[in-house]
């Protein structure tokens, strides 16, 4: 530096006039601190693509679960949407950021689809979606585990129809996607055992984890991305990245798998201590009409969902909520709209707009204390509301 | 609370069963947490609403910027593209997000497209976005100030030449956006005296935000969400609301919005300094075919773009970076491609890839002292680079 300018600044000083790309450096810029940003952002895509064990550039990261789900289904319809209307196939059970998605393609023509409906446990059978594919099926999408009941899907069995169907007919352009949102904390990510050509996060459901979420993409799935703009994710995801809270969910992730074993453990525990002290042999007809919905082995370690008759699930949160226990009636995307969620109606069929259902989902602060204090006030709130409809 | 439970749970203790929902409260949930949350999201909402006089109703909480954009431009024409394909109008020195939008529409055959060139200054003459109006048009985006060269579109002036069409034609579903994303600090942002139906706004862009974005859609305009899910963002954009991040956005553009007579001020002395001391005078052939980019009155404050013949954009940028000084060459999602801009080859026909382009955006904590070691160190870098062009 020549002395005139020893004058006006001091070493080591940073003169920042990038404030058009962003307030805080962007990983795209050119110069150093956009270089540091884009290390940073990318040494979290090697760590999150290493649970996965996956590439990095198989890391697509997104806004969060919503548009990963978003991405994987309308990007490979539009992908694949060239010579005739694709054929695509899901579950009667997902979240609907996939349910939702399925029907608006089917309702733009842009794609037929299939719904299977699952066993009354709440699992699919993989022989049933095996018999669905057809000659223009394009993408199987099956939730790892499902946001309101729990239960575990048998994804590797599900890939291994799969694969067994494309090697009967010589194809190889079906793809297999699994919403991954609610597994990230308890269930293995190894997206080679699981057999998955995409997969879906959501920093949401992940303690400390930034909200943001991913798009695990096989290298060799043709994908369009839904918003046009910059090169950003590989030309996938155009916009700027939401780098620190990206470096977060991989630090949470990490920290989240670590301890999953452990968490499940403790978890697996207090849930069926939940089930076993639920208050049904005391409510008389209300305790005996009470369902405990969803497979008790095949499902997460934190999740407890019943079906209480005829007293409306909103009802039951706000109850619940007045002493100081937060849990939900349904998925919160869909939560307030009076009517019997979609994965219950569809693990049985009987159940009534005014049948309540609650979910209890367990987590990191969960102790044994919590549940027996929830099941305590579960039962003088069933024990007042049952006398009303007795 | 009875008396069994005062043992078990202490009073005001709250238990957090809902970590299926988020982990951190969810504004969708029922329960008293999800209401808190719910709240604190409206105040923002509220706070955003009366900041671009709207209504709180008329603001759509998006992951940022290119999602905004995406959204206004493919939410109106997947929302009007029922009979026959509609026609967009746009300017050919718009962002990539805008920009690559119109041209995926196109390619898909979704909507017929019309660019408007701008003139040598940058700016685009309204009555050519009048010419453009077709039978068919149902949108117009126009930036309200350019991210590369900083100039200000008269976007009242377009607003107002679209009223007289539809009121010559007797038409009304022609709706005006204007991506706003680089105005939030400095310009006015009052959609009913600007004129506009849809209007963008991104968190990355303004001081201490949350990394959000904003779409501000008047109340009649049909639009389609890109998404599908569940009916956060009344339905408009689905999936969990990053609600930490959008009280940050609704604090710093308040604050923003509050500075920037001051700041606009401090920032326009700084930036005509800027650019009156140029080294052309001592560059001799180099500093003679300087150009310096874009109108020099209808400008962001906080702009300095110029074009030096012969010598690459990238080599420029990181010349300053080694010297601590972090400029871009261009919009940051298409640098280091290597080509010439669109928006420097859209006002000078000229310009050869191997011309290279620089922005300056000065911001908060530039200070003069910042201008005067950067000009030295542009002197310093342009004689150097100079001496192996001539």
């Amino acid at each position: 530096m020549p002395k005139s300018n020893k004058k006006l600044h001091k070493t080591n000083q940073k003169i920042y006039l990038d404030y058009a790309s962003s307030v805080s450096p962007n990983a795209s810029s050119l110069h150093e601190l956009g270089v540091k940003t884009r290390q940073k952002l990318e040494n979290a895509r090697s760590r999150v693509a290493s649970i996965l064990y996956s590439r990095p550039l198989e890391i697509i990261f997104t806004s969060g679960g919503t548009e990963s789900n978003n991405l994987a289904i309308q990007g490979v319809v539009l992908a694949g949407s060239k010579r005739k209307i694709p054929h695509i196939i899901t579950t009667n059970i997902e979240h609907p950021s996939v349910l939702e998605t399925f029907k608006v393609l089917a309702k733009r023509k842009l794609a037929q689809i299939s719904l299977v409906g699952v066993e009354a446990n709440g699992i699919v059978d993989p022989k049933k979606i095996k018999k669905e594919i057809k000659k223009n099926t394009i993408l199987v999408s099956v939730m790892y585990a499902n946001n309101e009941i729990g239960t575990i899907q048998p994804i590797k069995e599900i890939a291994k129809e799969i694969r067994h169907y494309k090697k009967q007919h010589r194809r190889n352009n079906i793809f297999f996607h699994t919403d991954a949102v609610q597994a990230g904390n308890y269930l293995p990510l190894n997206v080679e055992q699981l057999g998955v050509d995409l997969l879906s996060l959501s920093g949401s459901k992940i303690l400390n984890a930034g909200r943001v979420g991913v798009l695990f993409k096989k290298k060799n799935v043709p994908l369009f991305s839904i918003f046009a703009g910059g090169n950003q994710e590989t030309g996938f995801r155009p916009g700027t990245e939401n780098v620190d809270a990206i470096v977060k969910f991989a630090d949470a992730l990490e920290f989240a798998q670590k301890a999953k074993e452990k968490e499940t453990k403790r978890l697996t525990i207090l849930r069926d201590y939940f089930i076993k002290k639920l208050p049904r042999g005391t409510l008389g007809k209300l305790g005996k009409n009470l369902v405990i919905n969803g497979d008790l082995k095949n499902r997460l370690p934190n999740n407890v969902n019943i079906t209480i008759p005829k007293i409306p699930s909103d009802l039951l949160v706000i109850e619940l909520s007045a002493r100081g226990i937060y849990a939900s009636s349904k998925s919160a995307c869909k939560s307030g709209d009076g009517k019997a969620s979609h994965v219950i109606r569809a693990i049985n069929p009987k159940v009534k707009d005014e049948d309540g259902s609650l979910r209890f989902s367990l987590g990191r602060a969960t102790t044994k204390n919590d549940i027996d204090y929830t099941i305590k006030s579960l039962a003088l709130i069933l024990s007042k509301l049952g006398k009303w409809y007795n």
